[in-house]
């Protein structure tokens, strides 16, 4: 089964907004065994929308549509769905005591502007819209399947995964698709693509796909098989993953498949740490934050992280941290000396079996001579061995946050790994 | 002049990224005056990318394309590139001779593999990557201009600003746009649509277009205009922002003049406590680091931010700021004491003169009968006041970590303009 996604917005088009939704409709049409063939962005124009819409009907037989069902006048899809199904828009009154209800319980006064949502085409099927206003709607045309649902992400979701999603699932016989992504850290794309040549060629004819998907640091090649039984190509595309690990097993961090839980590292540190009831503390100083951020993202994160401190002046690392203030005038902060102290003394305060600390050059100011932006010490510690790193990263402020923060990750995923050893 | 932008990538399709480049681009090429009809995303296959190249033709003028351009075997770009203009792939030994410096200047021997990005359509006009390997191409059919670059942001963003979008300048009449967009802050979006219905009437026959662009918390209102004169339509605009101010001021965060500096409601803080020479500091227990890190991605924020504790633990609030230790068994680290106490302390221990401190239930776990997922409160202070307040947010843990940090920028905003008044 073919499907394609039809985004419609100007904030899109004129690059204000990302376009996330697409994103997560792909991957969750894509865990059901419908195949995504193309995703496209158009603006709010009825005529724009009706070319689109009429566009993938004749490669797909299931067309998804977000956004432009807004309350306000600068949404038009309603209108261009009607058109493209020749039908009229009326009110529909048991939408419209939906969207009522929705508004009592908030207790605010249904306006003349919100009624517009209620305003729908008919002989479209109406989906209610669990968490807002802006009910999705259902109509096919031909061998297609069109549904157009608001963009608000939530609200799109929620009405997918309640409604849409099964519906698919029930009506349509799928073939199986099996995705796994191999995490690997360490090592650049092009080394990566030689040392597996042999194995990657043999893929082909196996009916498997292999894509290289780079981020700052990290390396995650995805691997998607195709077949009609689910457990044939499973164990099929795990066995050559036995073959990979033999190849790069000291790249690999991890595992993901498809579908279930996204892996990171941080969440592969985090279940390390979880597994031996054992817990960590940080001291940022360049990453400013983002780097605990990564960690309390997680659900949970409080069993195993105690806390951070973030001490983005000298005087705070001294005074919070107890870093020799000695340092500033001699090695500097952003050192070998610092980190070591910072490290030692935040894992000694929060009272935690490792901590990390990271000081570093962010950018775009703050360079000198002999400290260049992109010039990054890390340092991970427990009560016995303390691992300090000098790194050298790029210009880019943000990257330089995002590389700071995985490197330390992986620095102190070593560390736990060889005292499990 | 119309643009189209083509996307290939299969990780892309099945959501494995989220398709950055195409809302970068949209931005740029929109700031000088092109318009971006259509974004689409589309397959690592030869003939649906010559299929979406030829659809592309028949709409605009300017066709950019990324993605597909690494060493790989999956990336196949260059050959139907070539088949779309009827040419031939051949070794393009300037390029072979970039890519090996490109190599020798890192150390690394070039590979069998590298070597295949040097592999070009013949005739096409070649732009040299600055920084990475792939080079992009340039080729014209009938009255469209394709442009095909590599998907790896960096490079994709570096080839565009040195030579595409300088390019496209001088080689076309452009018309003016002008947009600029009003941020508001606690305001839902249907209300202020109530409130500026009239004057959002009058706009359509001034060729200007109102987009609402809800965020958590947040809506942007962006403001469209067109015409011949850059000067006149911004004069015009201008005025239409008056007026509306008059409407709404009291939500009124900031502007954003699109292209200039992106605004956001930490920045316009940020700068409101440079203007003073006034400080920050942070106590966030639910954030986790979030609420620092928004502030400390911001260049220079050395100059306005002294540091900050994640005391994520209850015994680390009171070890390390100072709270309280009875208030757990009575109130809870969820109360507006325990979020006063961390204010005052983190001002106090960090020196600074305004302090924001969060405590919360970020879920999906933690929650009791009394105080459910989503609770937050949020205290701002300053040596002469404290002021705290109760929130209620929803159930998603990440929403919850956004939201609470931007509802505590602008608690800290109100009282920074109070003492400024």
């Amino acid at each position: 089964m073919k499907a394609e996604i039809i985004s419609i917005g100007d904030e899109i088009l004129i690059g204000q907004i990302t376009n996330t939704n697409s994103v997560w409709m792909a991957q969750q049409l894509n865990l059901i065994g419908v195949t995504v063939a193309h995703i496209c962005t158009v603006a709010d124009q009825e005529e724009v929308i009706k070319s689109a819409m009429s566009l993938a009907g004749t490669r797909a037989s299931l067309v998804l549509i977000t956004g432009g069902l807004g309350p306000t006048k600068d949404d038009v899809t309603r209108k261009a769905f009607a058109e493209f199904f020749n039908t009229t828009l009326e009110l529909n009154h048991v939408v419209l005591k939906d969207i009522s209800d929705y508004y009592a319980k908030k207790d605010v006064l249904l306006s003349e502007t919100n009624k517009r949502q209620a305003i729908l085409p008919l002989g479209a099927e109406i989906i209610k819209n669990p968490v807002g206003t802006a009910p999705a709607m259902m109509m096919r045309k031909e061998q297609t399947l069109y549904i157009s649902m608001p963009g608000v992400p939530y609200e799109m979701k929620s009405i997918m995964q309640e409604h849409v999603l099964p519906a698919i699932k029930k009506n349509n016989t799928l073939p199986a698709i099996f995705h796994k992504t191999v995490l690997t850290y360490g090592i650049a794309e092009s080394t990566l693509s030689e040392i597996i040549a042999e194995w990657e060629d043999s893929l082909a004819q196996k009916n498997i796909k292999l894509a290289y998907l780079p981020q700052p640091g990290m390396v995650r090649l995805r691997l998607s098989a195709y077949g009609a039984m689910a457990a044939e190509i499973q164990s099929q595309l795990e066995q050559e993953i036995v073959q990979l690990n033999k190849l790069i097993k000291e790249y690999i961090l991890g595992y993901e498949t498809f579908g279930e839980e996204e892996q990171t590292p941080q969440k592969i540190v985090s279940n390390l740490l979880r597994e031996k009831k054992q817990t960590l503390s940080i001291a940022e100083s360049c990453t400013g934050g983002y780097l605990s951020s990564l960690f309390t993202a997680i659900p949970g994160a409080s069993e195993i992280f105690k806390g951070s401190v973030v001490p983005y002046s000298n005087q705070m690392k001294h005074k919070i941290l107890g870093v020799d203030e000695s340092l500033f005038e001699t090695v500097g902060v952003v050192s070998k000396e610092c980190v070591e102290q910072l490290a030692a003394n935040v894992l000694k305060r929060f009272e935690t079996d490792y901590s990390i600390s990271v000081s570093g050059i962010a950018g775009p100011g703050g360079a000198t001579d002999e400290k260049p932006v992109g010039l990054v010490w890390i340092c991970v510690a427990n009560k016995n061995k303390v691992v300090s790193k000098k790194y050298l990263f790029g210009d880019d402020r943000q990257r330089n946050i995002i590389r700071t923060s995985f490197a330390a990750i992986d620095l102190l995923r070593q560390l736990i790994l060889e005292n499990q050893n």
